[in-house]
């Protein structure tokens, strides 16, 4: 292991996306400043021209700024999304709410747990099958979902929009809607 | 609950995004079929305008592709990314390669164990810092990447690509570079 303290070059303009990484995340003893004082900034090679990876960076980071933006109703994401789709689709199932948001039924079963624990929806049997559950929001789910839409389209949405402009902003979501639907 | 057999507009033209999640996810029982024969498409809603959700919907249908492309020889999108890296940046340590991908120590330790239990890197200590480990890939590592490069390009990037167009294709490469990177 000679090259141990091999420098890399420090032009890496290609490398910026993960370079941002949050630096404490790795653990609090982490002994980067000890073992490298000549570190430098790593190649990012061909990782920078993966579609996947920039996904993921992206997505991950849009998650936590939503999370952040969100916090004062404390909806995740996929509880945001789960109350969106109840409000538009009162009445439907909770197989076809899963499956449309694409959620493991395992996973939603314990979100709804703690969506209906907080009081924010109600599942029902079905009447027609009593092996089907109904979603609905409550009073409360409303007035929580109302809430989040303000923070989410104030602090969030429209930061990203501002970052972006407008018309790459709409580019980007029918370029994904594209990978989703057709990949 | 008197609204559980509503029957949604089938006139959803903003909905496709997540309308093309795999359907048989939810669980092998699912009622669905019992329990709403009369059952349309969900109304996505505001759901189909967040950036968010369609940055999760495209980046888990890319995973998805990837795993299947690269099958031939096991890795997942993040071991592949660690691989690359590694290649780049032989000689780095532990904390370096898991800060840069922003990965978490304990999910990063998990994967150099199945990494290094397949022959593909090797740790070792830092002659400078005993608490700090030094990752090489090995050859055997550097075979398996070479094979994983040409299955990623051909099978899964390529194909991107010719979905979404060279330039559009570039075009979101870059926008997701900046949300990462800025947002």
């Amino acid at each position: 292991m000679t090259s141990s303290n091999r420098i890399t070059s420090p032009a890496m303009t290609a490398s910026k996306t993960a370079a941002v990484a949050k630096p404490t995340r790795a653990g609090r003893k982490a002994p980067a400043v000890e073992t490298a004082p000549e570190a430098s900034e790593l190649k990012m090679g061909e990782l920078s021209e993966l579609l996947g990876y920039a996904l993921k960076r992206a997505q991950l980071r849009v998650f936590e700024d939503f999370l952040h933006c969100v916090a004062p109703v404390q909806l995740t994401p996929a509880q945001f999304s789960v109350l969106l789709l109840l409000d538009a689709n009162p009445g439907r199932n909770q197989t076809e709410i899963a499956t449309t948001l694409g959620i493991l039924r395992p996973n939603f079963v314990a979100m709804l747990d703690a969506l209906e624990g907080r009081g924010l929806c109600v599942r029902t049997r079905s009447p027609s099958d009593r092996r089907s559950h109904i979603l609905m929001l409550t009073d409360k789910g409303r007035a929580t979902l109302a809430r989040a839409k303000k923070l989410v389209a104030t602090r969030h949405e429209d930061r990203l929009t501002e970052l972006l402009g407008r018309d790459n902003r709409d580019a980007l979501l029918s370029m994904l809607a594209t990978i989703a639907r057709e990949f």
